[in-house]
Parts: structure tokens; C-alpha cells; sequence
């Protein structure tokens, strides 16, 4: 590892020698390990086409709200980082995106953007500095040179970050064409998708009933039919493991209310919706349907189901008519666990093969309800720390509000969650020192021993995340 | 205190030099203090009775709930380790059930099951070392064969353990048989009881209107009428006191709603209960309602009251009814205390004879709500973290987060909670460590003096407690 | 700065060196910074009058409600603080009750009003001693001695603490006499005031519909009408900005809710509010729509907004009817922000000139809702951890949950919120150890450099207030 002025070799390790020391060792047992991306957004086309990026504000600064959100908080327009609005003029010279950027690279002072962005530009690109207005061109320069070599090709990079098994996100739509491209590839079994079936259980989308015409041409089923419109979702879910290897679903709901509804009532239900009559209780009460069948679903075909609740979604009209979706105004809001997701429970919580991950933005939910629902429900793993929590101290409060009643083991690793394919390193490259910060801890104020420690850094690491989404690596000793 | 490679002396401590050495010295003031347990729910039949305890299984595995959930939650059934389901086989011998638990003793790293069961394991049956697959038939042996001794009957580890006061805690109906057992015994001033109504004031319940045919039966008072349903709860509290020497009450309700209606109005839903016809919001009213009639009677009689909310009971419903209650399925929920308290406090709460102890599972509570509150009544004081929050970090994080609105004299001590009687003595001494802990982070970033915390670790680890459940105990100094 | 047992120069700083160390560095840096103290609730007639202050008790217990709700809270009457109560007597003597006071005084340990008041004690009285019942007579000849000396006035405090600027907090109605007489002293740019409407938009006042009416009388505009009424608080504003040099508004509400009606649907609401028959709801919809036409108007004359939602006032009405509001019953309660702030965010909160500060007594915001919406939205700032939070716990969870989303330039600096004025160099002085507590444990996990964290701390101690509050004063700069 390249080590500089900024990317310190024990940043993010605790100032107490003694536990530092536990700490190094903890993290040097694991940092070379290869990644298990299992859920994330990445663009499965690049794996396919594998063709070279664009320049480095269309790669490190367009499509990273997390960078757009900062910037546009503290006063810059988003025409002036070069996003194009449905009118008016906007910055084209990514150059000048790039120097804007540069010259505001201070307000990331203690947020994890900037964790990730100097260990890209540093161990990625080589580049040994900070990025200030100064060394803004020289950055530009290098890393623009770079995007445009076979070294930093997509794939290129897969090998190069040591990326085993990356998973893509895609809509119950999707005909997964660049997956279908990858056979034969020899990447097709590290690129895989995840079967996303939002567009076509939420009826608060105004497309949702040509979504289901759509579901229904794609599969013969008829989905106007409740039995019609179950059997046409699990095509698809047959579909996407049989053309995109998925083994996993995943389902962004506004809260994670759910149901258990008698199949009359669904049909009903479904034909409010479909008629777009349904008030915005019935659609939420669909939606809640909808996960109970999804979860039966997997405990037919043996998908992982991923519950990501509590966004709200577009919060700021005025960016979101001007420049659309994910452009960083996604709000959390305060989630329920614990009677929301009852009627599901009650229905499949004690199967043993049925394997679902909950999310949260919510953090006051982690001691209070999804540690004690993941410490008692056979089924239930909770996922990493989603997010704005994707950051050094949202992992430790993560290991510090759950461990103690869920323990390591109802966990379910780390996972990046990114579109940002350049930092994905680097967020591995977090967690895994976060865990052993935490771990060390733990040793020093003899809750656990060493050797118990070297064992956990490697389930966290690697075998809880090839567990919960039963992908088809050999589990890593210590 | 015995040593050993997995029960380090400096458990728990902080890992700082300076900060340790502060810890260790607080500590060592009140390690050896006496216990006072006063809410728990230990099985009076064994203070009275005293007869052995059972095997190993019988008493470590099947009635720890911590350590059932976190067994369910990996997959394991509650058949595997012993428990007798409704219907269909299970695992008879005892042996097997405890190689089983020592198989799976990997998951409980990181939780307080382990420190409690390692210092059981080490403390009070002499073994010195891990327990795992290969040590589980020695501990098994060594456990089992102390357990048929003398020195392990429930009276001669009372003696052991130091605990000079422990109250069980028995419904409004029980008749305190084991209580009356123990008069002339000398252990009936160390052993009392807790009057705990729920069955009673709780209309959820489908047994409500029999429980309250009974509680008339006992009484002689008519409990269809309100003023006489009152005076045979009056009665009952005054039974608890004089039979079983109770000084607390205890209240476990959903929510910590109260209410201040008229008498006519209370009337109309007491009707309304027994006559099963009150809807969902009006048995809550009327819980709400019964905490206020509660604390009007601790006012006339003196009993500390404590309030226990925010528990969704039986949460799995398939676990419910195959074992019954207390397998683990109780999950917590969100509670509001500012809204819901107002009535009760608004009546009673200046009153400088009354004493409410409060406990929460949601801890987003602990500053917003709670050490406010706590931080104004004089009725008022914040029990211990609570169940789930009964931990290190949990301790920590109640302390850190009330302290400095309720200060250290709202808060009313360590109390254990539990059923493990053999895990007394390690939970309090969690406590006593945890309290030691925080305390010497004050004096080292010269909060306070290194007198007031001696002064402090004592009230903290004695004459809080003492005094929060007016025990006869005189106060210990430093 | 003198020092003592009691008030050591390193209180507040980590255990551990090396961070320690670059703590020290860093407060040093900053130590002597002259004070701005943007919002507050000191007495204007102090600084215009210039008379001395009463006795110690008068000063220093009885109007600190943090004081009070401590020792209410362990049963002591404020009869006997010297309280003077609706009817019966109550401790006139100023000694007694400092003596009263002192013997209690071990109860505020670990609390934040310990550590504000031995500043106060060893830095503005030069007491170097722990105060005692012993003590206490000693302390108070002191005290009481200094108070009436010209040293004391005032004036000279302000001087001495080298408060360069200090709001008070006046209603909409107020003549703002105090301000104006100082018009010509020199202090008139030191002491400005702040404008808080909350009595002519809060419809739950008894008095409402008088304060629109005194309004009207004040402002020649007919407050019955909506155009009239909204007319009537721009000339308000405008008086307030005139003659009291404000830079900012204030509204204390009990929920964060905001509204975007249209002005047929205001006038009606207006007309319920007015004539009494408005619901809760209407009411609570009324405040809701003031707090976005004040961000309009804030819009249109440049004043900063600030938001202070969540607190139930007057909680206990046993207190309130006999000693009247402020007596320390104001409970927080849980608040939503994310759907809340939605209607105003939508209109305004895109706009460049718009400065909101949001402030929050429920914690379990910060990482959810407060950081994300000020990481966001480019008008939104959030204000220094508040009340019972104004603590260093309080600001330690405040800056962990809080910058990683919203980075340090999304908060508006400190401000100390107090009627105790002898305080307010204690109160800053906690914010600048924090804030360097903060800073060097980045520094040590190598998050940031040392350059940055000395960048950031002059930031945090005073370009951030005066940014926020649009004050006069240039940037400090490293």
C-alpha cells in the first residue's frame, strides 16, 4: 500500500497504542482479501462492453450524490457540476467541474467522501497529494489520462481491485442483456444481477399499470389476475437467476409495514390499484402485501430478500423536476420494525431456509428493534450500516447498538451499495478497519480473545456475506 | 477472585493506563459489597423450599431466554435444546442439549449471556476455562455433580453469593405460599416479594373478567364496582406487604399511557372490560387509567411503583403456541413518556412521598424524555437500563446519555431482572465494573473529583438501590 | 486563566496523550477568542441600565431553571429556593438559601451546570475552592461583595468577557425601549436583539387574538385581514431590524410542522384562530403556515430563521399555576423533521439568500433527518446541540451523529441560549474544548490533518455564527 501525507497506514485505527496495535493486526489478517460486492449499482454494461470511462467529473463527481449533496448544500448549482437541467444552460467543460470541485474539496472534512475519494485518488490513481484548487489540474490530468488506458478498463479493474463477485441491481423488467452478454465471458460468474421488483408491487408509481401490462407480455401470465400476476413475478424471479445468476432480491419500500392478507382481498386490492383508485393506505397496505409474498417466494426458490425502508424519495421537487431521480434528495424518515414486519414473521419467520436482510436509515431502531428481531427470527440477518451510516463512526454505533443482543453472527457483512465503482476499495477498505477497530476493542477490554477476534475479522469480512447471499464461495479461515 | 486466561480481572475495563487505574480503584471500594436485588424474578419455591436445582440444562440453558433467542435465532430448535413443544418429540437428555449449547458457544461472543455465563462458569463452579465442543461433557460433569451438593442448594448460594436482599415478584391473585414458608426461616427478610397487577388492570387479557371474579373471592370486595375494585386492589397491596413484605409494585404495559378520568368514567370501561365489549383504545384508557389509580395508592401505602413499558409480547406467535410465554419472542417497540406520563404526573407528581421508577427498552428515550422527566419530578427516578440494555455498552450509553440532565441521584440503581439465579452475582458485578467505568472517565477528564467518584461508586453500587425501594438497609459510606 | 483543583486547565480534554495533546493545541488556538453570543435570552434592560446585579441567590439560582429542576427534582420546594409562590411564604433570605443551595450541590455532578458554575465561581468571582456547606458562607460574602462593584456592572462584564456581540430574544409586540436607549453608548452594535413572533402566530395562546389586535394598533395594519396581518409582521421585521439592529427571527413551536396553503384557506384559518373556534389541529395547521410565510419574509429582508421545535412547556401544571412558566417543566418530546419541513423546503429551501437554522432536543434526528436535510438543502444549517444538549456529551453526539452527513460547514457555530449571563464564558468555553475534543481524535484517526482541524476550529469557535446570523464582524482566519 502507498502510504502519504493523507492516507495515513492506521487512519481510521484507534489513538490508544495498546488497542492500536490489536487493531493493525486484526485489519493486516484481511486486508488483501478479495471483495464480495453483494449488493450494490453498479452499471452492468460496463462489465460487457468493457469499454473505457469518460472523463473524471462524468466518473467521480456526476453520478455521486453523495458529493452532489454536499456541494449543492452549501450553495453551488448543479448546473455548475456540470448536470443538465430539463432547460437552461449548464457547465460542459468537465475541466471546470473538475476545478469547482476542487476548490470546495474542504467541505468534506469528516464525512466518508472524503475517506473514499483520497484512497481513490491515492491508491488508485497514484496520485500522492490533496486535492486543492491548486492541484486540481494536475489531478485532472492524471486521472484523465489514466481513464483513458486499458489498465482502467472495467474489467481491468475487477481484477485489479480483486472484485470475486460483484452484484448489479436491476427492475423486474429488465431483459438483463449485458448479464446475458457476460456468458461465456469468463466474468459471468462475478458479475451477477439482483432482482428489484419495486416498479411493478408499488402502485404509487403512476407507470404501475403499464408495468404490469409489461409484466404480463413478458411472462403469458395474466396479471391482472392475483394468482396470474404471483406467477408472472415468480418468472421473473426464475428469469433473473437463470440469465443474470441472481441470487438475491431486494425491495425499497417506504416503510416496512406488512401483510397477510386473504387472496379475495388481495385481488381486490390489486384491482384498485390497477384502476388507480386505490387511496394511499390501500397502495401502502398493498406494497405491505407484497413483501409477505415476496418472502413466501424465497422460501420457494431460495432468494435472499434485501429490505431497504425509510426513504423518502425525491424529498425536493424543484431538483427532482430539474434534474430527476437520485440526485441527492432522498431524506430517511423514522421506520417501525417491530409491528410493521409481524404479519410476515408470523407467517414465515420460523422457516429455516428463508433468509432475509433488513436495512435501516433509522438508527434508533438498532438496539430498540432490529437487534432483538434479528436475535430471536431464524430468518433475519441485519444488513451493514446503509448509506449516510456507511461511514466509520455509523459502523461503530452499528457494532455497538447491535452486537450485544444479535451478536456477530446475525449479521450479514459488509456491502457497498455504490454506483461509484472506483471507490468501492475503499469503502471495503473501511469496513474492514472499522471491524477491527471494533474487534480490538472488544480484546482489549477482554470481552473476547485474540483468537476469537481473528476469526470474527474473517466472517465479517468475508463468510457472513457469502453465507447470506448463498453465493458459491468457499468459506476463508483464519 | 480466581483468574483465568478467558476472566481477566481487568474485564471490561477501560483500555487507557491512566483510566484503568481510576477504574480498578473505584472498583475495588465496592467489588465485594453485598447484593441487593430488589426486581427480579427468581422462583421463591427454591428460597423456600431449598432443594437442589436441577441439571445443568434444565438450569443454565432452558429458562435463559438470551440464551434461547440467540440459539433460535441461528437455526437451532427450541426441541434441540430440550424444550417440551405442545406436540411432537424432543431432545430428554440433558447432556445432549449442553454439548449442543457448548457447539454454538461461538455465537454469544460479544454479548453479556457470555460474561454473565463465563463468570458463572469460572466464579461459581471453579472451572478455568473455555467453554467449546471438546470442554462441554468436563463442564457438563463438574456442574452437574456441584449442583447435587449441599453447598449449591438456593439458601447456602443466597449465603455465597452475598445477596442480603432479593424480592421475586408474583401476581395480584398468588397466594405467597413460598413467602409465608420462609417466616421464621431467618431468610424471610432477604427474600420478598413485588406486587405485580397486570392480570388484573390488564383487559387484554382473555382471562380479565375471571381474574377479577378471584380477585373479589379473595377480597370479599365486589370488583364489578370501581370504588370496590379498588379497594380489593387496595387489599391485595396490603397482603403483599404484610405476608410476602413487599415494598414495590410492578407494572409491565405496553405503552406507559396514563389517564386521570372521572370515577363515573372509569366505571363505564371497567363495565365495558368485563363485559369483553371494550374496543383496543379503550382497554389501553383503561391501563392508562389504572397506572394513575396505582400511584394515587402508593401515595396512601408507600410502595415504590415501577413502570415497565414498551414490550410487544409473544411477537412469534408460532413459537408462542408451540412453548408458551418467555421463549424469547418479546420484542421491544418505540415509547413516548412526555405525552403519556402528563396525566399521572400532572396529578401526582409533585408529591414528596411518591416514588415511580421508570424503565425503558427504547433508549432514543434516555435524554430526550427520561433524564428530563427524572431531571424534574421528585417522584421520579430512572430504573437501570433495562433487558436487552442490561450490557456494558448498554450501561455506558444509559450514563452517557442521562447523566447530564438527571445527573447520578435520579437514577435508582443496578437491578438484575432475572430468572438465572446463578448469573446474580455476574450481572451486579457488570454493573459495579460499568459504573466504575464511567466514572473514572469523569475524573480523568476532571469532571468531577476523585472523592466524589468513591462517594459515588458506593451510592451507585448500594444506597441508591436502598433507597429508590425503601429497604431497611442502612446506607454505606465511603 | 487562573486554575485550581476543581477547575483544571486540561477538564474536558481525552485521556488519552497523544490525542490530548493535539486537544490542547487546538483550544489554545482559540481559548481567546472574543465571544459572539448570536441568540440567547439575557435582559436587554442590563446592558442599558448598567445597574448592578441583585445578591448571588438572585443571580446565580433562581432564574437558572437547569439549577432548579436539579434540586426540585430531589424533593427540595422552590418555596424554600426562594421562589416566591401565587400564595404562602416562602425563604426570603438570600443566604439561607445559597447555604441550601451549597449543600445540594454535589447532586449537579456530571452534569453541565456544575462544570458552568465552578467556571463562574473560579473565573469571574476568583474562588478557588470546591463549593460546600462549609464553604458556602465564604462564597457567598464573596460573591455578593464583587456584585456590587462597578467591576461587576453590566457593561464591564461584557467588556471583560469580550463579548463582541450578544441577541436577546424579544416578542413581536415588545417596544424594544431597552434597545433603543442604547443607541449612542457604544454597546448598541454589541447587543442587538432577535425577533420571536410566537405570540402572534400561536393560536393555542389564550391572548391571541388581543396580540393581533395590539398588532394592529402597533402597525396600522387590520390583522383581522390575512394580506393586513401578514403586512402587520413585516413592519414588525422591519422595526425589529431598525431599532433593534435583529439579524435573525426565532420560533419556538411545538412541532416542526410547516404548511403551503392557499390564501383563501389562510384567511379562513385565521378567522377560526380569531374567533376562538379553531381546533387543535387548525391551530397546529395555523403555525405551521406562519413558519413558511416566515421564511418568505426571511426571504425578502434577509433575516436569518431559526427553528427551536419540540419542547412541551409548562409540563407540570402544579408548578405553572403556582410559580408560572420557566421554572424548568419544559419536557422534550420526539419530532418529526423530514415530512414536516417538506411544504416550506419545497417553496423555498432551493433559494441561494434563505438561511434557516434547525435546532432539536430529540437526538435520534441528528444522523436521520437533521444531517441528511442540511447535507442537502442549501438553506438549511443546523444550530449547536440545544439545551438539556448544551453539554459535552451532548455536543460529542452531536458532532459524531451529525458530520458525517452534513460535514462541519452545514452547522452555524455555538450559541449559548441563556438568561444565566455570568455563564456564557463557561458555556463557549465547553464548546471550544469540545470542538477541539472532536477535531483531535479525527486528527488522530487520520482523518483530517492537523492544518485542516486548526482551519476548522477558528471555523467552529466563530466564522461559522457569524456567517449564519449575517453578522458584521470579518473572518478570523488561522
Amino acid at each position: 500500500m502507498t502510504t502519504s501525507s493523507h492516507l495515513h497506514p492506521d487512519r481510521l485505527f484507534p489513538a490508544n497504542p495498546a488497542q492500536r496495535d490489536i487493531c493493525r493486526t486484526l485489519y493486516a489478517s484481511v486486508k488483501d482479501f478479495p471483495i464480495i460486492s453483494p449488493h450494490g449499482h453498479t452499471d452492468p454494461s460496463w462489465f460487457a462492453g468493457n469499454a473505457n470511462f469518460g472523463n473524471p467529473a462524468e466518473l467521480l463527481i456526476q453520478p455521486d450524490h453523495y458529493v452532489l449533496r454536499m456541494l449543492y448544500s452549501q450553495g453551488l448549482s448543479y448546473e455548475s457540476l456540470g448536470l443538465k437541467p430539463k432547460d437552461g444552460v449548464y457547465e460542459t467543460d468537465p475541466r471546470k467541474v473538475w476545478q469547482t470541485f476542487a476548490e470546495h474539496y474542504y467541505l468534506f472534512a469528516g464525512t466518508p467522501s472524503r475517506i473514499w475519494l483520497d484512497h481513490v485518488f491515492t491508491e488508485v490513481f497514484g496520485i500522492d497529494k490533496l486535492l486543492t484548487a491548486e492541484t486540481a489540474p494536475e489531478f485532472y490530468d492524471i486521472i484523465d489520462a489514466a481513464l483513458k488506458s486499458d489498465d482502467f478498463k472495467p474489467r481491468a479493474l475487477l481484477d485489479r481491485f480483486k472484485i470475486d463477485l460483484i452484484a448489479t441491481t436491476e427492475g423486474a423488467l429488465d431483459d438483463l442483456r449485458h448479464h446475458k452478454a457476460m456468458v461465456g465471458s469468463g466474468y459471468e460468474h462475478r458479475v451477477i444481477t439482483t432482482f428489484r421488483p419495486d416498479d411493478v408491487v408499488d402502485a404509487d408509481k403512476p407507470e404501475f399499470a403499464d408495468n404490469l401490462k409489461k409484466l404480463s407480455d413478458l411472462t403469458g401470465f395474466d396479471t391482472t389476475d392475483w394468482a396470474g400476476y404471483l406467477d408472472a413475478l415468480r418468472a421473473r424471479r426464475a428469469y433473473f437467476r437463470d440469465v443474470g445468476r441472481a441470487t438475491a432480491t431486494d425491495h425499497g419500500h417506504p416503510t416496512a409495514r406488512t401483510e397477510n392478507l386473504a387472496p379475495a382481498e388481495c385481488q381486490k386490492l390489486l384491482d384498485m390499484c390497477l384502476a388507480g383508485k386505490a387511496s394511499a393506505e390501500e397502495r401502502d397496505m398493498f406494497r405491505g402485501q407484497m413483501l409477505t409474498e415476496m418472502a413466501g417466494m424465497s422460501l420457494e426458490d431460495g432468494m435472499t430478500m434485501q429490505i431497504h425502508p425509510g426513504s423518502y424519495r425525491n424529498h425536493n421537487p424543484g431538483v427532482y423536476n430539474r434534474f430527476g431521480a437520485d440526485k441527492g434528495a432522498d431524506i430517511p424518515m423514522r421506520v417501525n420494525y417491530t409491528q410493521a414486519l409481524q404479519p410476515l414473521l408470523a407467517k414465515h419467520g420460523n422457516e429455516a431456509g428463508l433468509e432475509i436482510i433488513l436495512f435501516t436509515l433509522d438508527e434508533s431502531n438498532y438496539a430498540r428493534e432490529l437487534a432483538t428481531l434479528a436475535g430471536h427470527y431464524p430468518c433475519l440477518r441485519l444488513g451493514p450500516p446503509w448509506w449516510f451510516h456507511d461511514s466509520p463512526q455509523g459502523m461503530l454505533r452499528f457494532r455497538d447498538q447491535v452486537t450485544e443482543t444479535a451478536g456477530f453472527y446475525n449479521t450479514a457483512g459488509f456491502n457497498d451499495d455504490t454506483r461509484a465503482f472506483l471507490s468501492i476499495p475503499a469503502r471495503h477498505d473501511v469496513a474492514r478497519r472499522m471491524d477491527s477497530y471494533f474487534l480490538s476493542q472488544l480484546v482489549c477490554e477482554h470481552k473476547i480473545t485474540m483468537a476469537e477476534a481473528e476469526r470474527l475479522i474473517v466472517d465479517l469480512t468475508y463468510n457472513l456475506a457469502v453465507k447470506a447471499y448463498k453465493l458459491p464461495m468457499k468459506a476463508k479461515s483464519v
